[in-house]
Order: structure tokens, then C-alpha cells, then sequence
């Protein structure tokens, strides 16, 4: 027990002696505005329930990036759905278990919808559909990540929001009536959308500290040791080299124009005016 | 038609004007020695068979993170493995669905070994030990994420080697043999180990990169926007605040105990000295 005790003490002194005590980065000021979802008062430690939408050939790791976070958000549990219980394969073909179907869940504090080449499928689903917009209607968050935020957009709930998506979708979001924000993760009021795919590690400690404040969140990002190092710089199309980004663009032309081409459809259906050619769509009013 | 290409040719101007020639960074050299896995000559392009052993109360992302990034190195298969075809749990209850038993997987290109609490349950199971044992004498990478480092070490595989684990388990490290380098990604030969959860990540990029040269891994990293913004410095213990630090450090003491005494029972069964009050073992020659 002893050398036990020592161990500890040891690591302690060892790892606490580096330790410094660099703060958090707060939450940048224009982006925190509204965007405490904390309740103050008597129920602000009630259990929370956290729910993600998955879906065949959804990029899995849209979906397992922020349940890694979100999982471990003190006080809550987390569901995963979908139609019904039989799992579903990503892109990749990883099999994902869904454990309630949409119409089995309760009433969500959080909702995360994730992207993929499979949203395509889910953007005419009257049943998809009214879930987000039921959940959404009374959760205190949306948390879309990569493409996940055309579903919401098929769900019109970007109408006037600032927001984001996966960079090769990026030019979409006017089409739905959304602000398009070029950030890594874009909070207005309850609607917090994520870039491209890993985003969601980022966007997911966002709704984490949202939710229980910084510090809950920061150990979560410790407990899971998320200090990345990307061992080369082609994590956006403005860093990657010229010919990266081409072979990527080019890989991935024919889902964007089907993806153009939904969004051209709901632009008219959501009543968002677009410019003469159809290329750029007119942008809601900015938010004061 | 004209649109479309009209969309195309707008977003190819807008993002490729923005596309600077920034090169990636290159493979720190010492670790470049000897870790270039693509075989020149004539099978350089040959299929590639890449699997992560999955096991209960993993951590799924140690799993999910590698699957993102090398699930899509140009032609290659990716195999989901455990002892049996049925899902197991990870440590916060997602499910996981092995798809090959591992007497039925083929000789691995690369073997991905993940960590998490369950872990320690492989530690003496020798059906688990002998397959990864087995493999790892033929592939030309075994990658391991977090404490999955540790199993490694109980099939013999960390001593004399550099290599790196999950901040909570570094000390250990020394016991199985191996020489503890403190960075997020070790490369010793074919022995890539990454240290906690999400550094599995950067990890299978480095790995990508082995296989199929760098141009291949940026491709995979910008198709998956990996350019991460954590919103907060708590990633590791010398960045995160002190009281951040002892919270996590509190909340896995009991699975620190059980693992150093798993790693003296090792230190003894590999015959690595260990010095006077246990705490420190000595660690191997190092290498040139």
C-alpha cells in the first residue's frame, strides 16, 4: 500500500509540477451571447438527455466524436436513434447500433445530427424530418455536425441562422436561408453547427461547457487528451496544398451537385431568394 | 448544366484562390528513420488488409478515430475483430460490432490496438495475446492508441522500444521495457503508439502516411476537415489548470492502482529491473 501511495504521490508531484495554470480560452464574446444553456436555479443540475440521429452511410465519426464527449457530460444520458433498432453502416461500413427508435426517445435537452454522403437520402423524410422539428422545438440545443446541418436545413431551421457545414458543402447553406459563417464551430442561440466531420470533437466541447460550464468540459478534454497534433496541414482548403484539394474536390463533385441541386429545390420551397445564375443565394439579414 | 458547372467553377475559384502552397509537415526526421512502410517495387500498390481489434469497455474512440483516417487508405480493407461476431460495449455504453472473429481475419498490414478500462481484462488472456503476438510478427505496422500501448506490453512487444500511452499510464510504461517518450505520436520502427484517446488521430494519420506516402494522408485529413480548434488548453496535464488535472487524476485513481499492479507483475514476468521502491523501473538501453 505504501509504494501505492507512493506511485501517486509521485505522479503527482511528477505530472502537477507542470501544471500550469493556463486558463481556459473563454468562449469568444459575440459567440457566448445567448448561447449559456445552463439553467440557473433549481433545476440546474437535472439529468440532461443527449440524443444523436444515425442513419445509413452517415460518416460515423460525426456521430462517435461528440458521443465521446458528450458521453461523459456529468449527469445526463446519452440515446442513440434511428427508424428503428437495427444497426446501420456509415459510409465506410462501420455498423452503428441504434438502441431507441425516433419515436421512442423522450424529449431531448440536445440533439446531435450528423453528416455523410447519406443525409442526400434523409433531406425528403417526412419522418426524419418531424422528428428534428419536434425535438428541436423544445431542446435547448441543436448540435449539427458537417452535413448534418443541410438536415437541418431541409428542416428549416437555418432560416436566418448563422451556421456552418463541411467545407465542400459550405455554399449550400445560403440556399436554406442560413447566414454562412466560415468558423470551425458556429453557436447561435440554441443552434450550434460544426464543420466538417472531426469539428464535432470541437463543436462537442462547446455544447459540453454549455451545458455544465468550462470546467466540466476541460475535464473532459483532459480525460480524453485532446491536445491534437495533425501531422501535416491540410485540414481546410485554404491550408492544404493546391493539388490535395483538387484531388479531394474532384472525388467528391458528384454528391455536390446532387447537393446543389436539393438545395436549389428547398430554396424555393423555404421561400429564400436567390441571385440571377443560381450560383450564390441572397444571405438572411444579419443578426443584430 | 451550365449552372452546375457554373457552381463548380465558382467554388473551385472562391476556395482555390485561398489554397496557398503551404507544404505539409514533413516526418520529424528521427522518427522518419525507418518508418516508411510503403514497399518499393512491384507490390507498392498491393492491397492492404488494416484491423483494430475491438473488446468491452474500450474506448470506442481509440477504435472510431484510426477507422476515420484508415478506412479510407487507397486500396485497402478494413477488418473489425474480437473473440466473438457479437457487439460489445464500450466503456460509456456505445455498441460495437466486431465482424470477423480473430481466427478468421488474414495476416494484417497493420494491427490497430485500442485502449480504455477494459483493457486490463486482456492483460493474461492468452487467446487475445497470442493473436496479437502472431500478427505483429508478420505485419509491417502495430499501432496502438492510449492503453492500448499496454497490451502491447503484456505480448512482449514494448521492450527496448520507444513508445507512448495515455498520460494516466505513462509511468507504467518503463515496466513492460519500454523507453517512455513523452509525444503524441511514437514512432519506433513498425511500432506506432499514440498517446491518450483522440491522439489516435494523429496517430493513424502518421500511419496513413507510412503506407501510402504523405499526399494520401492529407487527402484523408482534409476530406475529414481535420484541422481542430479545441476550445479550451486542457489537453494535456501540463496545460490543463491544476484543479482540472487532480479531478481527472481522482475520478481514474482506482484503474491507475489496478494497472500499476498489473505492471509490476509484468515488470517481473518480462524480467525488467526495476529499481528500489518500485516507483521508477529503469528503462532500456536506448536506441542510436
Amino acid at each position: 500500500m505504501d509504494t501505492r501511495r507512493d506511485f501517486l504521490q509521485n505522479a503527482l508531484t511528477l505530472t502537477g509540477a507542470l501544471a500550469a495554470g493556463t486558463p481556459g480560452h473563454p468562449l469568444l464574446a459575440d459567440e457566448a451571447s445567448g448561447a449559456d444553456l445552463s439553467e440557473p436555479g433549481s433545476d440546474a443540475g437535472r439529468h440532461l438527455h443527449i440524443g444523436a440521429l444515425i442513419y445509413p452511410r452517415m460518416d460515423q465519426i460525426d456521430f462517435t466524436g461528440p458521443f465521446e464527449v458528450l458521453s461523459r457530460v456529468p449527469g445526463s444520458t446519452f440515446h442513440v436513434t434511428w427508424k428503428e433498432k437495427r444497426p446501420v453502416r456509415d459510409h465506410k461500413g462501420l455498423l452503428l447500433t441504434p438502441e431507441e427508435a425516433l419515436d421512442a426517445i423522450p424529449p431531448l435537452d440536445v440533439l446531435v445530427i450528423p453528416g455523410g454522403p447519406g443525409q442526400e437520402d434523409l433531406m425528403d423524410d417526412e419522418v426524419v424530418l418531424s422528428f428534428v422539428r419536434a425535438q428541436a422545438a423544445r431542446a435547448r440545443c441543436v448540435f449539427s455536425v458537417c452535413t448534418g446541418a443541410l438536415i437541418c436545413g431541409a428542416a428549416g431551421l437555418l432560416k436566418g441562422a448563422r451556421a456552418t457545414t463541411h467545407w465542400g458543402a459550405f455554399d449550400l447553406l445560403g440556399y436554406y436561408g442560413a447566414i454562412p459563417v466560415e468558423r470551425r464551430v458556429v453557436v447561435d442561440g440554441k443552434l450550434v453547427t460544426a464543420a466538417g466531420v472531426t469539428a464535432g470533437i470541437d463543436g462537442a466541447l462547446r455544447v459540453a461547457a454549455m451545458l455544465r460550464g468550462d470546467r466540466a468540459a476541460e475535464e473532459i478534454q483532459l480525460g480524453i487528451e485532446y491536445a491534437p497534433e495533425p501531422p501535416f496541414r491540410s485540414g481546410t482548403p485554404s491550408s492544404a496544398p493546391p493539388e490535395v484539394l483538387e484531388a479531394v474536390r474532384a472525388r467528391i463533385s458528384d454528391l455536390t451537385l446532387r447537393r446543389l441541386s436539393t438545395a436549389k429545390r428547398f430554396a424555393k420551397k423555404l421561400g429564400v431568394e436567390v441571385e440571377d445564375g443560381g450560383i450564390r443565394p441572397k444571405v438572411g439579414k444579419e443578426k443584430p
